[in-house]
């Protein structure tokens, strides 16, 4: 439940600060087109990765787990004009599949994971007048002990979500916008050839959490 | 013509080293699904970028420039079997428009612009069965002296290529992996607020050019 504390070298978008901004757990209420105040949000997370392993396979992996992301005060209080700025300041989420073992995703501590919400430029047919775009920049460490390996994105996972018509968008899908192949590197060799990618990301942020849930996974 | 000599913090993908590898210039020929030698290809490039101002407006601009980019030994001579490993390590491109007046995007030398060529886990209908994609993924900096602005991303720009059946891919089409807006930020206050994003771009790499048309650009 600790925030990394160590300073992150890249920076893949506009800070936020956790000072004084209170976390919200399930219980809390969410008023649809409406920009709220700061908050750490805690909510549930699930997808579904695959992987491509060059030589040896590709595999499909279903994840369940945690994120914190912490919101900044939006610029408006108006909907249209809100943009609200976030960090992902924590992250877990475990999968398993019989190749790869059990696999522990978690934020890189090495990266500002940063992302925003804001009204888009290009609305979709489909999406109500107002409905937002939200977007998040992320360094992740993929573990998978089984292989003795951890991996590590140097391109972030750009993870998406349309049609945003609450802060926080709880219950909404969401899609890592990954063109064909994102290389992951060994962490400890960072610099060599890339020994996996991601090929696909969907995503389901799920509602507010409560402590001990959060706790428990 | 210089590379740059500061260390890059962030690092987008695997280096290669420039050590003794020789410059590629126009003349040069290459031979299709084959796998060549090390070499800093010296290609023209052009580009279609639209730039979107919150509450401002919408910009289309092109540009004209060249590259600078070099590629790592293939891991195998086997052109299927080959990857190549690629660095930016120069760009300039120059644009211009009314509103924004002349734009000249040059590499942000606090990344490493970083791709590589392998052959896909998804191949496309429509590409030959070997056909290679191209990633490269680049820290930009965009100078607006009309506006008194210098802009970075924070996000790398994925630029792709799909249905590559030569290396280096000259004469081939590609586009910005830009999913909706990718926020830019002043040089000088990279944590604030993006004052402008990418919505949109798509580019041509040119041939190989000579160092007079290099120098000439």
């Amino acid at each position: 439940m600790s925030t990394p504390t160590r300073q992150p070298s890249v920076v893949y978008g506009r800070p936020v600060s956790t000072a004084g901004v209170p976390n919200i757990y399930s219980g809390a209420k969410v008023i649809p087109w409406t920009a709220p105040d700061p908050g750490i949000d805690n909510l549930g997370i699930n997808s579904i990765d695959t992987f491509a392993v060059p030589g040896v396979g590709e595999y499909t992996v279903a994840f369940d787990g945690y994120v914190r992301v912490v919101r900044s005060q939006p610029t408006s209080r108006e909907w249209f004009k809100a943009e609200v700025y976030t960090n992902l300041i924590e992250m877990k989420m475990v999968g398993e599949c019989e190749e790869l073992g059990r696999i522990t995703v978690t934020l890189n501590p090495e990266c500002l994971s940063a992302g925003q919400i804001r009204t888009p430029f290009d609305p979709y047919a489909g999406e109500g007048p107002s409905a937002k775009a939200c977007r998040m920049a992320v360094g992740a460490i993929f573990e998978m002990p089984k292989l003795g390996l951890q991996l590590v994105n140097k391109e972030p996972i750009i993870l998406t979500i349309d049609d945003v018509r609450q802060i926080p968008p709880a219950g909404a899908p969401g899609k890592g916008q990954i063109y064909r192949m994102l290389p992951l590197h060994d962490r400890r060799r960072p610099d060599d050839e890339p020994v996996a990618y991601v090929t696909s990301l969907r995503f389901n942020m799920g509602g507010y959490l409560s402590p001990e849930e959060l706790a428990a996974k």
